[in-house]
Order: structure tokens, then sequence, then C-alpha cells
């Protein structure tokens, strides 16, 4: 059995805050071993002051990117860029975001959600006495599905997939599905209690204690796959484009 | 707060089986109005007879497929082909299933999801007098994230979507996230509890009423992108190979 809950208390973030104080306080003793805490990447880069002024958006998002996947722009003239961000994340915008931040500002990514996530998790397993695994969650959209879901761009003390390769189902078969990612079912888990617009950003799933461990495990950097092995590394009609091109230059040279 | 647990004493399925009865054997009378049962495709499949025999695993594969949307051949010489399906999902192998089928067989997915979703919920809410949420739910890959999640391919009974669009946040600006597919998260946190090895393929999710709803609301089929709008409806490998023959025949003629 999970239970998902939210921590209530948790005050408006500014640079600068301390996360780990305010996470252990709002959730006074009432963790145990084994839970792990799912923490909205927002409040992480608020507390780390990744804010830039609003103007600068376009440029933030253009900062942020490493490469253009796709481009579409609607009939409104609303551009989406879908682009590979610093952290390797393919998302819209960069992740860049401008809602639920102060007047004038925009808001980046933490630079390294998983180092984010390690010094939350290390200051609370001391701070309280109790292990727990801690996930900076972020909410994106993706290929093939309308909608956004939540995902985890940062873990600590977690195993992020639950690793099945090798074993077998109920009949002794070896089983298809082998990598499920605990961590991404963890993080759209607790977007089903924390809400958009309420100030709810931390929340505790209890029940799976055995993803919790060392805080040397990897992170949730090894989720992202590699441009090179993803068949999905370009838009289709950025591809295609770059195919014509190709095809053309190759009968005219 | 959120429970999610399993339901115990699902039997192994087989052809003709009556679902409606052996959930609602299972649950007894422990389940309230704002429930939500997640099933897992594999025994609606298999409660609709929806075998074919092994032999015809990859003819079974093109048969379900409408659409090649990208493949790749490893070093190791084994190929990966990611189809649309007949329900429109983008998927590896189409959704044909291998493992936790009797030898010699291979489960296809259920023919309509959404249907069966639908005779599933109206059942329950007849045999229990509890107004209950359904989710047929399936494990899929995904585009730039390594291993798999669990996401609604059926839906009745609840609303697939929490649409935020023109809503606002704390500080009265516009949300920018504007669709969380609820439906997808709600498969994601019972894969948590489900196990993949373990006879455990239903689930039931409390503390999300507000999601419940008439019959008639949309099903999963409105999750899916139609490929026309979606950026990612072909594998860059072949979108390129499809443009670099178009560009060359440009030049040619």
């Amino acid at each position: 059995m999970l239970t998902v809950w939210t921590l209530p208390g948790i005050p408006e973030i500014t640079a600068g805050a301390d996360l780990v104080g305010l996470i252990a306080d709002a959730a006074g003793d009432t963790l145990r071993d084994g839970d792990i805490l799912v923490v909205t990447s927002k409040i992480v880069s608020k507390a780390e002051g990744r804010f830039v002024t609003a103007d600068d958006r376009e440029d933030a998002i253009t900062a942020e990117t490493v490469r253009l996947v796709a481009s579409r722009t609607s009939d409104t003239g609303h551009t989406t860029r879908i682009v590979e961000n610093r952290l390797g994340i393919v998302a819209a915008a960069a992740g860049v975001d401008a809602s639920n931040t102060p007047e004038g500002t925009v808001l980046l990514l933490p630079e390294d959600p998983d180092s984010s996530a390690q010094r939350i998790a290390a200051g609370l397993r001391l701070r309280l006495g109790v292990e727990v695994g801690v996930i900076v969650s972020d909410t994106l959209g993706r290929a093939w599905r309308e909608g956004q879901t939540d995902s985890a761009i940062g873990a600590a003390g977690i195993h992020v997939f639950e690793d099945l390769r090798g074993t077998t189902d109920a009949e002794g078969r070896p089983l298809v599905v082998t990598l499920p990612c605990v961590a991404d079912e963890l993080a759209a888990a607790t977007d089903l209690v924390k809400g958009k617009a309420a100030r709810l950003p931390v929340a505790v799933v209890r029940g799976r204690a055995d993803l919790v461990g060392p805080l040397d495990l990897p992170g949730a950097r090894s989720i992202v796959r590699p441009a090179e092995r993803d068949m999905f590394h370009r838009g289709a009609d950025e591809a295609y484009a770059d195919g014509y091109a190709a095809g053309a230059a190759s009968v005219s040279d």
C-alpha cells in the first residue's frame, strides 16, 4: 500500500532559503525510514536564486538551450520550441518558467537538480535521523500524448529504476518490461496531491521503502537518454529538412 | 492525501472471465464513491480472449501496426520497432506482449480499451452501488527518457485531464502548465504497488474523488496526440531518409 500526502506549512521561498530546515520543520516528527520526499523543482530554483528578469525570457530559454530538437508555430503565431537543455532534458521552452514567480521575473531550472536532491536528502537524514529519499520533480510534456505529467529531474538516495532485467514472470518466462522508471512514477503520483496553483510543493510517498538506499545511488540524470541513442533526437520536420538539403546537395555535387 | 492499494484475490484470468464479478468479489465492500480502479490491460486482454499463437508474434505486431514510426537494430542484431498501433498509441512492438501469458501464446492489447473500461465501470457501479472510475493501464516506453512507466490506454467515468487552461497561480498569473494528464499519473502511481511479476493487476486510488464523473466523459483515446499534430510522428533517421530521397529526386527531375 502507498500513502501520498503533502507537507503543509512550506512558506513562500526566496533566494537563500534553508530548504532542509523548512522541510524538516514542516515534517516535524512524521517521517520514517523509507519515506520518499518529492520536492517541486520550482522551490529548489527559488532557494538557489535562479531568477532572471522577465524581459529576458526568450533569451533565458536560448541560454538554457543546448540543441533545438523541434519547433512548430501554430496558426495563431505561437511558437513552441522543444529543446534539449543543459541538463540533457528535452522539454518545451527549456523548462524556463514564468508562473508562480514574482512579477517581472522568470525562473530557470536548478543548475544541478541531482546535487540539489543530494543536499536536501543528506540534510534531512542528518537533521531528522530518518533514512529518506529525495526527488526533485518538474512538469514535462511528452511526445505522442497530450498534456503534461510530473517527472524526476533530480534524485538522491533512491533507486530511480527498478531493474528487472533478467527476471521472470509468474510462469517463469522472461519479463519483457524490464526497467520501470519508479522515480518518474513517484513524481507523477505526488502531482496528484500537490495541485498547480496551491502552495504545496513538497509531498511524501510512503510504502516503497525498498526503493530508498545510499546517497551515492545514480541520480535522475541517468534517466535522460543520450541523443545519440534516441530515435527521436530531432523533430520529424527538422530531420526531413536536414535530409532534403543533404539529398539535394548530393546530386548537385 | 492519496491512498493506493492492490486488490488481493484476483485469480488467473482466462477468456470469457467475468472481470466485473471478480473485481467486485475482490473488493468486497471496501470501495467508496470517488475511488478510481486501475486495471492492468493484460487481464482485460485475457478476459477478451485476445490471444494469438506465439509463432505469430512478429505477424501479430505487423497486424496491429498502422504505421512504422521508427526502428533501430542494436549491435547484437535485436530490432526495436516503434509503431503506431490501431489504438493510435505509439509504442514498441505495437503493445504485443509475450510475458505473463500461457506458453505458446502472445497477447494483443484489448480491441477498444475505452469500451472495456466503460463496461467495467458501469458493471461495478451497478453491482457495488459506488460511483467509481476505471482506468485500463499499460506499460509504455517513452521518447528521450530511459525505462518505462504505466499510462492510461482506457478510461471511463473519470476526467483524464485536469483542465487548468485559463486559470491562474497564487499570484494571479496565468498558469503555464495547463493540462496535467491525471489519468497517466494515476496509472503510474498504481504501478508502484502492483509489481511486474506478481498477480496484482487491479489497484485502487482513493483521494481524488473530484476526478470521478459521468460515464460519458472522454476516454483515454483523447490523450493520444494525432500524428498530424505531433512533432515526433516519425523517427529522426526515418524522416531524414525520407527527406534525403525527396531532395535527391527534386534535383534529378
